[in-house]
């Protein structure tokens, strides 16, 4: 096997941000997978077309495309069935379903409005029209607008994150005792965050900071030493 | 064995009510499990203190006594390994335990307001006066403001469901292709509703009201054949 990932970027190549490459990133590492890394920036269609989709991350396996960090992780797990599982068995691999969508909604969605300005200084300059353009037309107002009160606003999403919070009550990670991808569902937006925003979206004492420490941690410190911001 | 449930009822015996002793008795049809109901009112403190819980359900199995819904969901699947499995493995047991906070916060915790003013004509007079002074003090106002303007509150409701309803798009129940504990533990919620209030939480057309309609069907009709209204 030769996998090969396609990461979004900005100017900077070495500073992947999606969230969605990030829970692939993750689970290739959770696989023991490693995967070259082939720089992609919001306005390179073409690149990834001959692949049929329009995002990233795009996983190549060979001669093989997989789109969609969802569809990839259930690639890796089929694929790579004697690897340690992403899952945990065919109940997980279910409610996990659920819970990609809750990290969409909730962890993505939540936290989109209060670091959705600061990503566009990492953007070249075509990529920042592009991706001002389309974000102001889906939030309905500039982005400046968005981020505003943004000192108060993530109070609400703070709150939304009540259910993963109680849970970490009594496990230390979503998948259990150990990490899998419940945890890098919601892991790969907290590294969206870390490496395009310097704003806090934890308080240190949050039991969610805590867990995110050790996803910081993993892997040898994989998504520590990627570029980021120490928040 | 010989199982028993103390159910949560009201004036109708033959009405159980609490959510959480639905996610139980939904549980123990999965497992394939009968266990006779012991109606059980809020005031009834005594006749549960023996058993180490000031709440229902409590399930005995024999001359044990199990308390908590998700502690009993966890001593079933263990105790009873050879019947078809609740979480469906592992991952699944994990993961659930945030759908089942999940189901607590958003669903339980959404609906409550909602519905917790009818909750009162079911109930004896005793303990009517218990359930109005405890849930007035947790709501910080009279029901009946609790609930004034749920026609438009029931919106964001449903908006909080958006997770599951993303879910169901890509497969029929939470658990997979069939339901398990995690359908259960938000379909408890909805039973809860059914059997206590008139009010519509969900539109015919939402595919979430498609899912509850299978599950009241579940089990031959059990959770159908319980008193409750037809919305």
């Amino acid at each position: 096997m030769a996998l090969k990932l396609f990461e979004l970027v900005g100017t900077d190549e070495t500073r992947p941000f999606s969230p969605y490459c990030w829970r692939t990133r993750m689970a290739l590492a959770h696989k023991g997978l490693g995967a070259e890394s082939i720089p992609w920036r919001f306005t390179e269609k073409d690149a990834i077309r001959p692949h049929q989709s329009e995002k990233v991350p795009v996983l190549l396996d060979d001669d093989r495309a997989v789109a969609d960090s969802w569809v990839i992780a259930n690639y890796l797990e089929d694929s790579y069935p004697d690897r340690p599982s992403l899952f945990g068995g065919e109940g997980g691999r279910a409610m996990a379903r659920m819970l990609n969508w809750w990290g969409d909604v909730v962890v993505i969605g939540g936290m989109f409005p209060l670091i959705v300005t600061d990503i566009v200084g990492h953007l070249r300059p075509v990529d920042q029209v592009y991706f001002r353009q389309t974000r102001e037309a889906r939030f309905g107002k500039p982005l400046e607008e968005v981020t505003a009160g943004r000192d108060s606003s993530v109070e609400t999403f703070r709150k939304g994150l009540d259910p993963m919070r109680l849970t970490l009550k009594t496990q230390p990670f979503l998948g259990g005792t150990a990490p899998n991808y419940a945890d890098y569902i919601v892991f790969g937006g907290f590294q969206w965050a870390r490496v395009t925003s310097p704003f806090a979206l934890l308080k240190p004492e949050d039991p969610i900071y805590a867990w995110r420490e050790k996803l910081l941690d993993a892997f040898d410190g994989m998504a520590r030493k990627s570029p980021g911001f120490a928040v």
